[in-house]
């Protein structure tokens, strides 16, 4: 049915361990088929090193299970919230990856220090407001997708393939899952130097906005002239 | 005679180098048989990568060896404490994990500062008092099983299924000794998440209760729903 | 053709993620061939895990593509301006390792605090100025060549194996790629050691004079009794 | 000849890069035949991959190379000064791993602030004066060892079993290479530990006396009950 999306899913779930990203059973990615109205997204609770593409599950729109036997993962409803509000998205990917986590639960964004950042991010990674109490009370992780949306109102989900849900962990988004999980990758490495850099210099500005956007436009857009063709 | 419960053991303690919480022959792992009164225990100072299941002593909760040519690890007095004060637990965990020691050392307990601390425990890893020079005199090992348990005082072991033993280093149960490995990754990964966060944010206050309550019984008790089934 | 100038610009960049110092496709190394007036470079947006010997581009010093099907580095301007510069050069390596990149990013010079340092560099490790608007918006990746220049003015670039370039990164050369891909790793290291060095001394000063000058002479010019031969 | 010894020596120079303490050709270790007085250490400059028992380079207590076609590592009047002063020792090694080499740069002692750190030093692990130009401009490896060998008077090598030589690095030393190489394992540990809980905890004072004593006599002297037999 649906072997290849499940397969996509599959590769980008393992490659979050494989990265560094994923302690324990922590995390999980899913891809969409977009003319199917479908997602495939990792099983709750299983351990990476025992994944089978075919325990991917394959989920709607409407959050009902298609295809599958295992219980997705309890993040299922967040992943569901982004690929509707987000229309060209393809892969949606959360980890609890360490230096990107210290700055959700501190509740700070990833200040963008340098091209390595801009590389992926036309900006700072953004921190996502508190979930009020009815919120986490009623439909908890729909509404973890419900603050992540807020948070990029008005701002292109392309400039801003990523977010930090505030006291808890990344999330991040792009055309394909296997570019969010890259971008995940990018996130966790960007908040690592952000930190060492803070320590340097604690009252360190961004970057400056002229050497910001030749950065990101080198990878994005009609001017991209980084990698082959 | 203990087969299972020695390959228990075994499995549970070399997990620990794999998870890259032990360094040399630092830490041990235990995993008792109820019924039958007794603990199968990691042997002092063998090397990880020389160990086998056959290798694993087991003990008695009068802490008599039952089985076993080698001498049971030094810490033994302390995991038989443990086990007969706590009745619901199955398996005991030590580790010198460093950035868990750092806060053991520094007499600091790990705040709770976001989801991933959450989905472990209920509030944060708390710290022993130090001992005293007459308990350090006398039967030591078996003492710092005795602070540990007072520290628990008035608290579900299950609800604060670790602790920090002051200039010391954790301890972790669990109802397996298998869920005790998986709690002294976590611990270990949240106090690296912690030293982060303050150094971002060095007056942090702890998770909100709603969200702290929401993780945590995602994962324990009658209403959870991760994983499966 | 320039069999073995690929396999030497190959073996380079495949030793970068070896040694931990790059993530993702961040990085590139290149080697030189001065009698024929050509280097070879890693190819642009390619995976370290993909690449053969048979993928690197060969190109002159005027920056035409000499030989190879795919594009040359993004950075490949900057490689050509080094090679140019420095007629001693065989080798220039450019990476974002974590700890090199947050000095880079907080435009702080990493200190000569040791000898571990003294052993690569004959002094702190240098930042170039940031980068004008002008030279952003124009040939950037060969204004980044530019400012590095400008930066070593008046001094040995053999004394000076590497820099770091504003906001950007590490760049680092050597009289062949290899020995270029040795100061990388070892500038890792000392930047490392240095953030550690600064949070134990905050106000720590250089190493002696002597010091640094037996250190750097041991390993370099005419009197060096370190290694064999 | 000296096949044992060599060996010995081979396979404790081989721990250090699987151990993590060494970066590059940085360290060396040295194991010592009493009875013939000589020694095996690692030839200069040799990357430990390419190693192998035959290049061992074996030298006498006057500093004359008995047996191997190589040079010895640069290092080697250290190791024999401390083998002349140290008459109890059987091994030596010199690594440059970072965190304690951060200690040695900042000029700092590693302070012992836990259980960890009292199962391998009585103390904290002391640093050297710094060098005066002209020890260093003389024989610098013979007055290195000179400098260590100053700061363990009127303390017994085996309750101090290694030192930070400021600006530089650490050695340690112990009954046998392998004893020595476990000594600069725990020495690395216990440092970035130490590191942490200053972040934590600016003022921490040293651990109590009697869990100090504790500790390192459960592991050293005729009261030890640590390991088997």
């Amino acid at each position: 049915m649906f072997k290849e999306l499940k397969r996509e899913a599959y590769e980008a779930n393992v490659a979050l361990p494989r990265h560094g990203l994923i302690n324990l059973t922590f995390g999980n990615a899913s891809a969409i088929d977009r003319p199917r109205g479908v997602f495939a997204i990792k099983p709750s609770g299983v351990d990476y090193s025992a994944l089978t593409p075919e325990d991917m599950v394959v989920v709607d729109l409407e959050g009902r299970r298609v295809e599958g036997r295992l219980n997705p993962s309890s993040d299922t409803p967040t992943h569901r919230r982004l690929f509707l509000a987000f229309p060209d998205i393809g892969g949606v990917v959360h980890t609890h990856s360490s230096h990107a986590t210290a700055f959700a639960q501190a509740g700070r964004p990833i200040p963008i220090f340098g091209t390595t950042h801009a590389d992926y991010f036309n900006g700072a990674v953004l921190v996502t407001r508190k979930m009020r109490p009815e919120e986490i009370a009623s439909a908890y992780e729909w509404e973890t997708g419900n603050v992540i949306v807020e948070r990029l109102q008005n701002l292109d989900p392309a400039d801003c393939p990523g977010v930090l849900v505030n006291r808890h962990a990344p999330f991040t988004w792009g055309p394909t899952v296997a570019k969010a999980v890259e971008t995940a990758v990018a996130m966790e490495c960007v908040a690592d130097m952000a930190l060492m850099s803070l320590a340097l210099a604690p009252d360190l500005g961004p970057i400056e906005p002229e050497l910001l956007a030749k950065h990101f436009k080198r990878k994005h857009g009609a001017g991209a002239y980084y990698g082959q063709a």
